[in-house]
């Protein structure tokens, strides 16, 4: 516990803000991550938050994580049953809230938690707030696809259940902003999800959303590709899905259950018979792989986009190689200094909006 | 050539009209998944529509197919490209038009069809008409499941992008029914689906059909689970997943994207090194298993319910293995009286709406 935030290191370290509680594997787990990232990362350095009592001996044990580590004693934790409006109102004690001050007030750069979405979200928009020009923030994934990069930048994937055009304006540009950083696309191509690709078809604040993205097109310095459907979510042909909130969970989640699906029936088909037990054996190392490939947990983080500060919300589920992965990308965003990026592209946007050039 | 529907055969066969044209594969591929089926099941007889120049050869070949066949000549084509309202005002010469007016006329019991889903839809509306009680009808599909049957059914997938909570109460109606006599499930578990599984979330329209559905559960004879979210599409929570045509047809075509990049990842991880690919072929009959368990070909088939009459839309790329999988779909609908239970279900919850019992 020697590291100080606002205390001169020899050098200077991105401090990550991590809410040890709220996640199903418990704080163990995420101190465990904390000290893979420790490991892997000499540029970091966290603010642990939860209850100091519970935090101190899981921290204390291991030396290269307790010298940069500060943690901040918060008492109460935020279930994943508490409804967002009360946690706004009465969870001062939690070790989320605590997590988000630390960004509010500075000391840290970005906040990571396995909590609560609902409660999460509802925590960072009232004591971060809204970057200007954003009425609608949002929660972008990255989703396993046939892609250079591998994976596509989805969002919203559930902040908000609706999204009318000019909100889906914005997350083309904070999703275009997080493909540049987070997955070092330089241009990235957006693709507007909808049940067809012809321009007729969807519904009209996707088709208003069509023009507004068009029109911005050259400015924003993406491309865009024009409607997409549900197989282009893991597809080649956009880096960047926009979508409502409502659809955008869905999906993912829909993706989640079928490959889960699938894995289960591919362990089941393998164990069938000797010869396919002798097979899954000869072929482990692919199949490791493959898993490696398209493990969530590899990928762990959703972000939240359109607040003065960074969040990253990793998987409630999330084991200690979760919780690495999420803090892996809450440190990548904050050294590419990903939020200025991000509310510079939308502030650029205002004037067009307000007096539009045709 | 010799079977004629209005014929008195020795047996009474099932009369399956099949619009032979449309489809990415050309009528061979059609004409091919009819063998299939005639070998498969004897009780079936087919009236097949396209250019009978095309078509003749086609079948002659195979007498147990031709023996069985009547060809109805019809020279137009419907095309992928088609806009359904021109295909409905001009399309009176195609295989699709003539394959929809045999179930019109009486003369076959259900049409199976590869070609636009949009156009055939219109189509089978605007000549098949809307049951009475229905508004919206919808397309129904199987989805791959964890379910004791191994699928679910979701609905509805892409016939309408909007749907009322009125539309909602007959898909979850419609949608037992073809639980009910497709996949034998007797008392269907019936799930709304929605971003989370708390009463209090997601949109107005889906509030009030929660209560509406829950209000029908014990006349309908299902079983009303609530809400569901997108992992349960492939879960074993419910057996039907209702949703609006916007939401369904892009969990659809996410989870098929999904099936088929992690389907390519396994490939590649199989071909990777020599030891892998000697893996693979001791897991050949596995892996062959799993693919027939989740292969989309064999459960091919979305069918149009709410109408006077069964359409089964096959994939647009359905090969013979494809085509024949909706024919015996199609032919096991007729053979369980589905239509007309169907039409008996969502005509007996008229009463209830119109005079509400609390």
């Amino acid at each position: 516990m020697t590291a100080q935030p606002d205390q001169n290191t020899a050098k200077a370290r991105t401090f990550i803000s991590v809410d040890a509680m709220g996640g199903d594997q418990g704080p163990a787990a995420v101190v465990a991550g904390c000290l893979i990232s420790a490991k892997a990362n000499d540029e970091i350095a966290f603010i642990l938050h939860g209850p100091e009592a519970t935090l101190s001996p899981l921290v204390s044990k291991h030396p290269i994580l307790a010298e940069r580590t500060t943690i901040r004693d918060a008492v109460g934790i935020v279930t994943m049953e508490d409804k967002p409006s009360q946690v706004v109102r009465t969870g001062k004690d939690t070790s989320m809230w605590s997590a988000i001050e630390s960004v509010r007030s500075g000391e840290a750069s970005v906040a990571v938690s396995c909590g609560n979405t609902g409660a999460l979200m509802a925590l960072s928009m009232i004591r971060l707030r809204k970057l200007p020009g954003v009425n609608r923030p949002a929660i972008a994934v990255l989703y396993p696809s046939s892609n250079a990069q591998g994976f596509n930048v989805m969002l919203d994937v559930g902040a908000d259940i609706r999204a009318d055009a000019d909100d889906l304006l914005r997350y083309a540009l904070m999703g275009a902003s997080y493909a540049r950083n987070g997955l070092n696309v330089d241009t990235p191509r957006i693709g507007l999800l909808n049940v067809g690709t012809e321009e007729h078809k969807g519904r009209t604040e996707l088709k208003e959303a069509y023009d507004l993205i068009r029109k911005q097109e050259q400015k924003a310095g993406f491309e865009f590709v024009g409607f997409v459907e549900g197989g282009d979510i893991s597809g080649s042909k956009a880096d960047v899905i926009v979508t409502d909130g409502f659809t955008g969970n869905i999906a993912i989640k829909t993706g989640e259950g079928t490959a889960s699906l699938i894995g289960r029936r591919l362990k089941e088909a393998f164990k069938y018979s000797l010869l396919s037990q002798l097979a899954s054996l000869l072929a482990y190392t692919s199949l490791m792989r493959l898993q490696k490939k398209i493990d969530p947990r590899r990928v762990n983080g959703g972000v939240f986009l359109g607040l003065n500060g960074t969040v990253v919300k990793s998987h409630g589920s999330a084991d200690a190689t979760g919780v690495s992965a999420a803090i892996k990308l809450a440190a990548q965003l904050v050294e590419n200094g990903f939020n200025d990026k991000l509310a510079a592209r939308v502030a650029a946007i205002l004037p067009t909006e307000e007096s539009p050039q045709e």
